[in-house]
């Protein structure tokens, strides 16, 4: 009897459930954030990564991943989500656009891709269970933009118009700034509502934003949905900006409004991205593009510097009771990756670690104190050139070589040297800095190439896959 | 003393405030909401809605208004809407085009204006307190797709499925749904999910659902967000479809999964839409195109009859228990509006109401039942033509005149006369219905027309302004 029950269908698929349910208790689930400003490279960081986790998984190609190395993976693969109402990172789209030696397109909102890695834990009570565990991964991606607006929730509406408007008053702002000044000025904000003009001006505000991020590319920009609307484009709570405070602004005057939408913005758009997402995340990625602003000049540089200081602020939860007491965020570790490392030659990727790190270093040191892991990369996620060594009268130079995009055509360069730490205006090189673009390289017998993403994965998953 | 007093600024104040308090408490406020398919009109007729009250209230424009007949209108103009993260209805935009006599551009989400009306009330407790009143009208604009998923609350996965699985399985979907349902019946619904293999199932209806839509020109297509998806774009909340049923569909199977993305999307999306805007609406007006489904032919018009009664059964609440658990709608006056009646000649905008008429007439019954005062009217919100006699061998014809489109010149017609009840496939004529398009026709002297907004102004605001 026995032997024929425990041979039954039925009986082994107790025996299958139990085995399941032991497991799941046992399976491990983080949420993996990955951000940065638009055009730093998020969509090829997470096809990048997925990409290498689930289809190029060996030792040769990912040395530092302890997982691999120590030969514990089983197997990766992407999941289906449980969050149903956000967009899925468009993964497909993604390879098959590098495949075909073009970069991704960009994606406008927060999306996410859960992903499942299968492996033999090392040691402990994992191993001693069960023979495999899984580690369930939720990428999200959202833009920096968003982050860019948390400043937003301890300032109220006077501190923050006052906070923009010092802004706009200086260069490079100024200039594409006056008109837009000179109408606020002539307006009577203790006057009646006028919705018309309240639209009007709004719009001319969206309009700078616009340009000091296409044309200026500036990063400080609020508000940040203001540039990526999507279900909100043509709403009222969009539809501010900064003025010159009204002591005695009744309920129905102009001030009055635009007040009331600053802070609606701030208690929905903001507070609302913190508490559904930012304060899930348990691991969080912030890509940069250093090399990029370098080549903006010191202006735009010097605001991503500040742009990036703003932002660790907002990690250093610990010392800020405001933001304890609208939720308690558990980001354990944070790191900030300088991409297109390949732009360079491969002696000065050091220097874009060390340039990344002293912008970095007096919020690093807050951080540290808190708690939170932080560190700084140079890395790549997709190579878009190949080092070569070029003889030129007897020196050798260690160059690279790439499909530029500008003039669509194989070029070998000898890259620029990326300054060691912030430089002051004096000392920005008289003709800045110039760093081409490639097309990403997909040479048919490596696969897609990636520097150090081996140890981006290492220091944000390893410790799960112990 | 008491004299300064009364002078002083600070009384006057006071004196102000306490008057506009007990105005306040007299004021009313309405929510009138507009609906009907995308193409129905939606757009022409609030901006002519808002265009006549704020530009146009005179007596010879709008006489059947009753609030503007016994000259008690003061002034209507839109103010600042209360909800500030909905869209503002593109108001300026619309007049503009008008204008220009171009149709305005359609809206794809949800859009709200506020007007205010300024009036003398004509008797009754307000015209002792006050001699002037305010009534508050937020319209809301929305999709009618968004209507045509509400039968979905009622219905479980599996007798959703079915219902729309006999629909694809009919003329005229059957034709070009074969390669969907051979796909979806060549899958293990049982086995394993692959994130992959639904998504490219659910892009593969959605390619669907819009051809039924753009080519077929059908209205029972669900679930409608795939149509017009905003910020759900991509998201697997939106990525489900019809399937065979499954009994033993266990987690983490292929059924198991896309039932649960139903689930989410009828209770986030549906039940959402239904809780956050629809219970809070007074009044509904339903803009139906008759002439544009007539002359589709008998397939469609008979879809666009089942969708009109299919969506009166959901204004029935007082019969669902189901729905009044969900909440308690409010709307006690609903009116269906047959538009572009000046396509038509005048003795004949008569057949169109009585078209209509006969279409809802069961569904009616019911609703007038509840105490939901119901309506049908024959309109226009913007003229495209103006009428003309033509003598034709001694015989007088009532012609219609206008710029057509698809000539791009002024024409004259002698329209068809549309059938005064929904006609059997043997009755329908063999060459079908033909009524041309218009470009809205701007008079420099008459400003904007319209035939009978004045009596759908009557119907939905008029005992609101007594």
């Amino acid at each position: 009897m026995f032997s024929s029950l425990k041979n039954s269908a039925t009986f082994k698929q107790y025996q299958l459930q139990a085995q399941q349910l032991l497991q799941r208790g046992l399976d491990q689930h983080i949420k993996l954030a990955v951000t940065g400003l638009s055009r730093s490279g998020k969509t090829a960081f997470i096809t990048a990564l997925v990409h290498h986790l689930t289809e190029q998984a060996t030792k040769q190609n990912l040395p530092f991943f302890s997982v691999i190395q120590s030969e514990r993976l089983i197997a990766a693969k992407t999941v289906p989500q449980s969050e149903l109402d956000i967009t899925t990172f468009p993964y497909r789209d993604g390879i098959n656009s590098l495949k075909q030696g073009l970069w991704p397109s960009s994606t406008e909102r927060i999306n996410t891709l859960r992903i499942a890695i299968k492996y033999r834990p090392a040691s402990g009570l994992r191993a001693q269970i069960s023979e495999t565990q899984t580690l369930l991964i939720d990428l999200i991606d959202y833009p920096g933009e968003w982050l860019m607006d948390l400043p937003m929730l301890e300032l109220n509406f006077a501190s923050w118009s006052w906070q923009q408007l010092e802004l706009l008053n200086q260069s490079p702002r100024l200039q594409h700034a006056e008109a837009f000044l000179n109408h606020i000025a002539a307006i009577d904000w203790q006057g009646p509502v006028d919705e018309q003009q309240l639209t009007e001006l709004a719009t001319e505000y969206q309009g700078l934003l616009r340009k000091f991020k296409d044309e200026l590319k500036l990063s400080v920009l609020q508000p940040g949905r203001m540039l990526m609307p999507g279900d909100l484009a043509g709403a009222p709570i969009l539809a501010f900006f900064p003025l010159p405070e009204v002591t005695q602004a009744e309920e129905g005057s102009m001030y009055h409004h635009v007040k009331t939408r600053y802070q609606a913005y701030v208690k929905e758009v903001v507070q609302g991205f913190y508490q559904q997402h930012f304060s899930q995340f348990d691991r969080q990625i912030v890509l940069v593009d250093l090399l990029d602003a370098l080549a903006q000049g010191h202006d735009v540089f010097n605001e991503q510097t500040q742009a990036i200081n703003q932002l660790i602020r907002h990690f250093s939860y610990g010392k800020s009771n405001f933001i304890k007491r609208l939720f308690q965020p558990k980001i354990d570790k944070l790191l900030f990756a300088a991409t297109k490392s390949d732009h360079l030659s491969a002696h000065h990727h050091k220097d874009l670690t060390l340039l990344l790190d002293s912008i970095i270093s007096t919020a690093k040191n807050d951080l540290i104190f808190d708690g939170v892991k932080i560190d700084t990369m140079a890395m790549s996620s997709v190579s878009a050139t190949t080092p070569v060594m070029v003889e030129q009268k007897g020196e050798k130079l260690s160059c690279i070589r790439g499909k530029e995009i500008a003039s669509n055509q194989l070029m070998t360069y000898l890259p620029a040297q990326p300054p060691m730490r912030p430089l002051t205006v004096q000392e920005w090189p008289q003709h800045g800095f110039q760093f081409p673009a490639f097309y990403p390289d997909v040479g048919s017998n490596n696969g897609i190439r990636h520097i150090r993403l081996d140890h981006v994965m290492e220091f944000l998953l390893g410790d799960k896959l112990k």
